[in-house]
C-alpha cells in the first residue's frame, strides 16, 4: 500500500483495520467449517456412507483342516495387519471352537452329531488326501518340518491378536452344541450378526 | 469501525460497502460453489465412483442341503435387512432352482448328468455325514426339531423377499438344464450378469 | 463504487486496490487449497480411504476342475470388463499352476504329495461325479460339445488377460512345490501380499 503513495497514508492503518474485520465476518467463519469439514471427509470413511472399513469378516461353514487353517491364516494376517477381523463359525467350521464335548442334556439324534463330530480342531480330517485318518497327521508332519502353526495354535493366536469369533446359534441349536463345549471370550448370533460386521468390511469370505 | 476513532466518520459507510462489495463480488460466489460441492459429496455415497450400495452378491457353486441352506440364511437375512441379494447359481447350484426333472431333447450325455443330480433343493446330499444319503433326513429332523426353515421353504422364501436368482446358462448348457426344469420368475445369464451386480455389492460371497 | 457518488471519487481505485489485496492474502490462498482438495475428492476415488478399486482378488484354495474353471470363468469375465484381478493359489489351488512335476530334491514325505496330486490342470478330478476318474472326460466331453474352454486354455486366458498370479509360498513350502513346476510369469507371496490386493477390492472371493 505504502509503495502505491496515491492514497492518503494516514487512513492506510484505519483502513487496513476495517477491511480485514469486514472480510473476517464475512468469510473466515465459512472457511473454517468448509476446512472442517474437507478435514473430516478425507480423513473419515463414514463420510462415505457406504465406504467399508478397515476390516475383515470371514464366514467359516466347512470343518477340515486344511480349509480352517487357510481362514485362520487370512484372519490372523488381517488382524497384524492392524484390520478388524470377525469369524462367523457356523456348521462344520464350529468344531475349530470346540474345546470339548459333551453328551450330557443332548437328545439322542445330537448325541449322533457329537459322536460323529471331530472333538475339536487338533482332530479334524482334511478335506484331501485325508487317507481314512493318516492324512492329518502327514500334513501335521509336512507343517511341522517349515516352523508352520499348528492349527489349535492358530486358533489361540487369531483370538489373541483380538479377532472377534462368533458362534452360530443357530448351528448349535441344530447340533446340539453347547456354550460349555466351546472357547471361552466368543460371542454368539445369528446371521443379523454377521451381516453387520460383514456390511462394513473391505474383505468378506465364506470359507 | 465507529470505535476506533481516527478515521474520518463520513467515509464509514460508503467503505463499508465498498468492502462489502468486492469481498461479496471475489469470495461469495466460490464459497458457494464449494459448499454445495461439501453438501453433495456428504450426503451422496454415489458421488463416490467406487463407493459399494446396500447390496449382497452370492454365487451358489455347491448344491449339497448344507452349504445351500448357509448360502440361502445369509440372502435371506441381507434381504430381511433392507439389502438387495443376488444369488448367481452355477454348476451343482443350480440344483437348488430345480422344480422338475425332464429327459426330453437332451443328449444322452446330458441325460445322464441329470439322471445323477438330485430332482431339486428337496433332495440334495450334505457335504459330510451323508452316510449314503441318511443324513439329509437326519438332518432334517434336527432342524424341525429347532423349528429351522427347511431348504425348499428358504429358497420359495428368498425369493419372495426379493431376492435375485440368475441361472448361469453356461452351466446349464453344459448340464442339459431346461429352462423348463427351473423355477419360475428368475433371470438367465452368463458371468458379465454376475461381476455387474457383485462390483456394485458390500458383501461377495462365493459358496 | 462510482453510482454512490458519496465517496471522494479521488480515492476508489487507490481503495479498491487495497482492498482487493487485502481480500485476496487473507482468503484466496485458502480457496484455492480447497478447491483443488475438494477436485481431488471428486475425481479420485483413492481420495476416500477406504474406497475400492475396480479390482477383484480371489483366493484359490479348492483344486478340483469345476471349482477350478468356475474361479477361472469369473478371472476371466472380470478382467475382459476392464478389472484388474489378482487370484492367490494355495494349497490343492496350486494344481492349476503347475505346468511339471520333479520329484528332486524333495523329501519322502514331499515326494509322496507330489505322487498324490496331479500333474496339473488337465489331470484334476471334479468335486463331484468323479466317478473313479470318469468324471473329468466326461466333462471335457460335454464342455466341448458346448464349445467351452478347456480349463488349461482358461488358465493360459487369464495370464494372457493381465490376470496377476500369485502362488502362496508356505502351501509351497509344505507340499514341497518348486518354482521349477510352476508356471513362468507369476508373483510368489505369503498371505500380506494377498492382503494388499483384497483390501483394495471391490469383490473378494475364496473358492
Amino acid at each position: 500500500m505504502s509503495e502505491q503513495g496515491a492514497a492518503p497514508v494516514g487512513l492506510s492503518p484505519e483502513l487496513e483495520a476495517l477491511v480485514t474485520r469486514l472480510v473476517d465476518e464475512r468469510v473466515q467463519g465459512r472457511l473454517q467449517d468448509i476446512e472442517s469439514t474437507l478435514a473430516a471427509l478425507k480423513g473419515d470413511s463414514t463420510a462415505c456412507a457406504n465406504c467399508p472399513e478397515d476390516r475383515a469378516t470371514l464366514v467359516v461353514f466347512s470343518g477340515e483342516m486344511d480349509t480352517l487353517f487357510a481362514a485362520l491364516t487370512i484372519a490372523v494376517g488381517a488382524a497384524s495387519m492392524g484390520m478388524q477381523v470377525s469369524i462367523f463359525f457356523t456348521f462344520w467350521g464350529l468344531t475349530a471352537l470346540r474345546k470339548s464335548k459333551t453328551y450330557e442334556g443332548k437328545s439322542t439324534a445330537q448325541k449322533m452329531v457329537a459322536m460323529m463330530l471331530p472333538d475339536g480342531p487338533a482332530k479334524v480330517p482334511t478335506s484331501r488326501m485325508n487317507m481314512g485318518g493318516l492324512g492329518p497327521p502327514f500334513f501335521k508332519y509336512l507343517m511341522q518340518q517349515r516352523n508352520v502353526e499348528s492349527l489349535p495354535n492358530m486358533v489361540a493366536l487369531a483370538q489373541e491378536l483380538g479377532v472377534r469369533y462368533v458362534a452360530c446359534e443357530m448351528s448349535m441349536g441344530v447340533m446340539g452344541v453347547t456354550r460349555e463345549e466351546l472357547l471361552d471370550g466368543i460371542d454368539y448370533g445369528g446371521v443379523a450378526v454377521y451381516l453387520a460386521d460383514a456390511a462394513r468390511s473391505k474383505i468378506t469370505l465364506f470359507v
